[in-house]
């Protein structure tokens, strides 16, 4: 069981990006063995390392912990004219180059593509956005909550009649830095052939659109009038059934989602059955699916009566296993302590020198069996001497010239 | 400005996924220049283009299409003999093969790992699971919506102190489809130095633990109890005011997001600027993140009465001006019409034989300045004749047998 962390063995990644869209793009690399090198400012490194994030007293954050795993970080001062040589000397050994600073600053550094591209053509350049080059908010400022505003999350969910309302995911963030990767791989694999290099940028606000392509498919049927918001539905439409239900004993977490599909009638039945309901079989109040979406309420009610006595996760076994869809509403806490999930290595631990043992979910896809291994987050500058010494071939008087002059 | 199309020049995807999880995946790599062939059965195809999900009359649904652009079609009878030998014959020359049926039926046909890798042992064999072999669920039914139930995503989405609360984005699918891709991509880059294939899974309900990390940290740090849900804020804590506000006229989706961070006390006061309040900075009940968290309500108030009488795009302009982050919140159809988003190429026109010309998102990412071009999704067997004869050089009298056979 490899696990996956060769794939990409001997690929160099520069990487100036902070905080979570860039870092999720390259944590992925890194999983998969790419030798990724954060550069930091040798002051604080990361904004994203910051205690008033949260952590172990004397340690970076747990926020920095958990997007940074497996990478190793140099230091440099990006405001002395021998950092930005130091960067370019880096880069014009990387197979990858990526940023997502505040827009212009990569430029004003004297770091941007055609600079970077003199040094190595091969190079593939990778940059997020908040919002793309050309668009009139190009020169806006952007955050997770910002992207999921513009790019047209918010708008498709909330309430049924109800305001917009915002994911609790990031996809703003992660969800970008996944595309983002997708994208590097194809340029490196391209290279592989070409030697060529390529210019790449994702603004965060279109990414959000890949996400919600259902929602303009639904709204092309709909006669293009803007998608509405469904609730627990899909926002394509729904069956009722189809919801998020109560169990017992009621806590915040107490719930069961449970879906009947328009295309299998059966999914109907079938829940009568488990909830003790066969004399509705065949009722013409429940029948058909626009029968049941105009009694809704007391399809829902029929429903929760039933699942307000059970358990979610009894709920979700015996429905189940019926043959309808139904999920558990899992918390944080729940999955944080799920054994199969840390059997499963979805779920690892990563041994931190400062922070020790952090139980973290790590990359989810299994290479023949196997997830990657969640290694360490770089401490600020622990990699400075490996990396200069084995990229640069600089020698060890070099690397503490370097640091007593303020350049790392 | 080649858009990235040629990334993956050569590399033949043998598709047998439906609906949404693996078809975003293999778009993805169809996008960047793969050859990408759905194999379909020869009476409907993939259920996705069912025309109770919407569409044209006579064509296939926008679901469809948005989700198999730039792919080719061949039809294949699973549950004739010689189907699945023709199976085994196109495997044997693709390099990648990638499926979603419910568990266990890919290899009760058997095309399991085992026997597709007899044929083909550099084959990257990719599978979307809706839960985890060895998970207790391993043999239940999955759907967007379960994944992101079982998967933590509802325990962190809604109100504050109300239930949990289903995002609008198919997460649980794309979502789960982009993780497969990287793998993928990354599997692919190995083999070319190697030679060996790998097996590949993904289980749409451990991605989803990977889109809320920020809220595993965020429970770490509140020494492990269940993240609750925060509504518009940050599950990981945000400074009032950070909100989702109402605008002039008032329809469903004129709001804007405002956020301010908690690392830069400045946003408040430029914000206050903004909305000509400055007689309150310095004033102690608003000074401090804490002070405004304590009076949220009227700070939410004071920001309100200004929006409500301001365009969203006005709002957003005016606030972002003065270096506050803020977004309006668009809606389908505004994006549907944003002449930035067609003329930056996010959004593009398929012009597809019988749907004829429909506008929807295309790959995000830019290569070089530009996205890939979006082609039409392939009627069902429209490349039959294609990929038989150059994939296995069959003779078109060959091909006209096999159909005459049933088998395609």
């Amino acid at each position: 069981m490899t696990g996956g962390e060769n794939c990409l063995a001997g690929i160099r990644v520069l990487d100036l990006s902070q905080f979570e869209a860039g870092p999720s793009c390259t944590e992925a690399l890194a999983w998969l063995g790419a030798e990724v090198v954060k550069l930091e400012n040798p002051r604080a490194g990361d904004p994203g390392r910051a205690a008033t994030l949260g952590g172990i007293e004397g340690s970076d954050s747990f926020y920095f912990l958990i997007l940074n795993a497996n990478k190793k970080s140099v230091t440099v001062n990006l405001k002395s004219p021998r950092g930005v040589a130091l960067v370019k000397d880096l880069a014009a050994r990387a197979d990858v180059f990526i940023e997502n600073f505040a827009p212009g600053a990569i430029e004003r550094l004297g770091l941007g593509y055609d600079a970077v591209r003199a040094v190595n053509p091969g190079i593939i350049y990778a940059q997020v956005k908040g919002f793309g080059e050309g668009s009139p908010y190009a020169d806006n400022l952007a955050f997770d909550m910002i992207a999921q505003a513009t790019g047209g999350i918010m708008s498709v969910t909330g309430e049924r009649g109800g305001p917009p309302a915002k994911p609790g995911p990031t996809l703003g963030d992660t969800g970008t830095g996944m595309l983002l990767a997708i994208s590097i791989l194809g340029a490196l694999y391209r290279r592989r052939d070409t030697g060529e290099g390529q210019h790449l940028q994702v603004a965060m606000q279109d990414a959000m659109l890949h996400y919600m392509r259902i929602a303009f498919a639904t709204q092309a049927r709909n006669g293009y009038g803007p998608v509405q918001r469904a609730g627990a539905a899909s926002v394509s439409g729904s069956n009722a059934p189809c919801g998020i239900y109560p169990c017992a004993p009621g806590g915040p977490n107490d719930y069961v989602y449970v879906y009947t599909s328009r295309t299998n009638p059966e999914h109907w039945r079938r829940l009568l059955g488990v909830i003790g309901r066969e004399d509705l079989i065949g009722d013409p109040r429940y029948e058909t699916g626009l029968a049941r979406s105009q009694h809704e309420a007391e399809v829902d009610a029929l429903i929760a009566e039933w699942t307000r006595g059970r358990d979610k996760r009894e709920a979700m076994r015996l429905i189940g296993a019926a043959g309808v869809p139904a999920g558990a509403v899992l918390d944080t806490k729940e999955l944080q302590d799920d054994p199969s999930l840390e059997e499963r290595r979805i779920m690892q631990v990563m041994q931190h020198p400062r922070a020790g043992a952090f139980k973290m979910p790590g990359w989810p896809v299994r290479h023949d069996g196997a997830t990657p291994r969640v290694a360490p987050a770089p401490l600020l500058g622990e990699h400075n001497a490996e990396v200069l010494t084995s990229w640069l071939s600089l020698a060890p008087g070099d690397v503490q010239e370097l640091r007593e002059a303020g350049v790392i």
